[in-house]
């Protein structure tokens, strides 16, 4: 059974929010826990909007400290202390967030009744967070302060040993790990029995490669080899281009053409200028590179892994 | 013609926004100008949600510090220097806000392209803003941080005079001044013409009294007496009164009870604690000690001086 890895999006308008669109904030729910990628203004209200547990959040990882990816953050965590959060909360971010969170408790007057843990991002391919299932790594972002994307990769699971044949073969305990790494059983009278008959392979990796503003880089093109599902940030559309070097953003054709070579299996686009209103030609224009892109809007849920391609 | 003079609800939850409504925010419009009165996280949005000119905004009041009356306003300004904003922006509120939007600045890496003029508010009954036709007051609340108040008193304009009456009395121009000062008119031949026969009455100067977070408090009372329009929050029903005390707020009871003393024409009630859906007890119980109040819900339009009853 499949456990849910899913993405949930609820901001995807670039620098300023318009009147139809948040901007940066995505819900990762892996497994039974939920992950914030960046958060910004707003978000609270959003993940209220969508239904979504919001004292379930322990880890939040936040791209870079442009305000359109962090702004929301103070005012989640003074409702935390205001409704009585006690577990602890970790934030992921680049230098500087840490004074921004500090300097509004200080003159609020509040002192957080849970514990705000700070990890400050330095360097690219860094295994940042790890647990029994899944592992996030920075990559390095091109773009005008420190920005960081986040890979979320989940681990290669033991092979399991199918029930029956534990009975059928009398496959005694001190066995059972060698045979979940792979290795056939060897009964008693001698015959071999070939793993593959007594075990049950684990499902493939998933794995999500969130990478929030950048101008096209390839800086990071190995790390994202692969990924099921990539979120590249698209704010203009190809005849802009010029406009997104100079501001280090993408367009739809860098973003596509970066999912290619990378070879993912599916690429999200997201983070759109407020000048558009209508998104028909950001799909448009990527599909005619990488077809199996879909755009993020507000209230989509993507899910990992799951690569049908587009009607 | 009396000239514009109204508020548009932008927020009206205490402390944390709930699905349904957003925190603080309300905007004074008066003549062609726009006043904006706190500024929660999400006022960017609902200012765009209301369809208000979101450039037209130069001048903010922040009653205080607590983060669900301050906490869209970096995102606003953010967004102003996105937009190219080049007139100068004021805001006023307690000491503090300065260093907040100062530290987020610095860290996203941008020097705004306007000015920003901050006036630090320390005591009450000062006049912080003053144009031909609008004076705005300080009125110091009972709260857990330095909070004010803010009364929004038009200006007793001159009288005007009848143009058929210059030309019936042949008034030479060097009398206008005095006529409308309220002299009378003596005509050549020693014939007075009575003031009221040849003037109009400007019309009566409206007020509206912004009073945020607060504990019942007498201290401004004789600053709102008389006032067309009394905002006080009610953050509580009647029956949480020992809650609002203990958390420097207010009840739907209390705030009547300061409207019914004051004298003041109508009392608008807001900042509700996110446990409460319904707000039909609200205006309930206000009106049963003060009958002319109404509930601020998010999208509503209330005009200063047209004080009809409710039905």
């Amino acid at each position: 059974m499949l456990k849910k890895f899913q993405i949930s999006i609820l901001g995807s308008s670039a620098a300023t929010p318009t009147s139809l669109r948040h901007t940066t904030a995505q819900v990762l729910h892996f497994h039974n826990k939920l992950f914030l990628l960046d958060c910004a203004e707003g978000t609270q209200m959003q993940i209220r909007r969508f239904k979504l547990p919001i004292m379930k959040f322990d880890h939040i990882f936040i791209s870079h400290l442009h305000g359109d990816h962090y702004l929301g953050l103070p005012g989640l965590l003074f409702s935390y202390h205001l409704l009585g959060r006690d577990k602890d909360i970790h934030i992921y971010s680049p230098p500087g967030l840490k004074e921004i969170i500090e300097v509004q408790f200080r003159i609020s007057g509040l002192k957080p009744v849970f514990n705000i843990i700070y990890h400050e991002l330095k360097k690219a391919r860094e295994i940042i967070y790890e647990d029994r299932y899944l592992t996030v790594e920075t990559m390095e972002m091109e773009h005008r302060l420190p920005t960081f994307g986040f890979f979320f990769r989940e681990k290669l699971l033991e092979k399991n040993i199918k029930k029956e044949s534990i009975v059928q073969y009398d496959i005694p305990v001190e066995k059972i790990p060698e045979i979940k790494k792979g290795e056939d059983f060897v009964t008693p009278d001698g015959k071999v029995i070939p793993n593959s008959r007594i075990t049950i392979s684990p499902s493939r990796p998933r794995s999500y490669a969130f990478c929030g503003d950048t101008a096209y880089t390839e800086k990071f093109l190995d790390q994202i080899k692969g990924a099921d599902l990539l979120y590249h940030e698209a704010t203009f559309l190809n005849d802009k281009a010029a406009i997104a070097r100079e501001k280090s953003h993408s367009t739809t054709v860098e973003a596509a053409t970066l999912a290619k070579k990378a070879g993912v299996k599916k690429l999200l686009l997201g983070h759109y200028s407020a000048r558009y209103k209508e998104m028909a030609e950001f799909t448009k224009e990527a599909r005619e590179v990488f077809p199996n892109t879909i755009i993020a809007e507000e209230g989509d849920i993507v899910k990992v892994g799951e690569n049908a391609s587009p009607a």
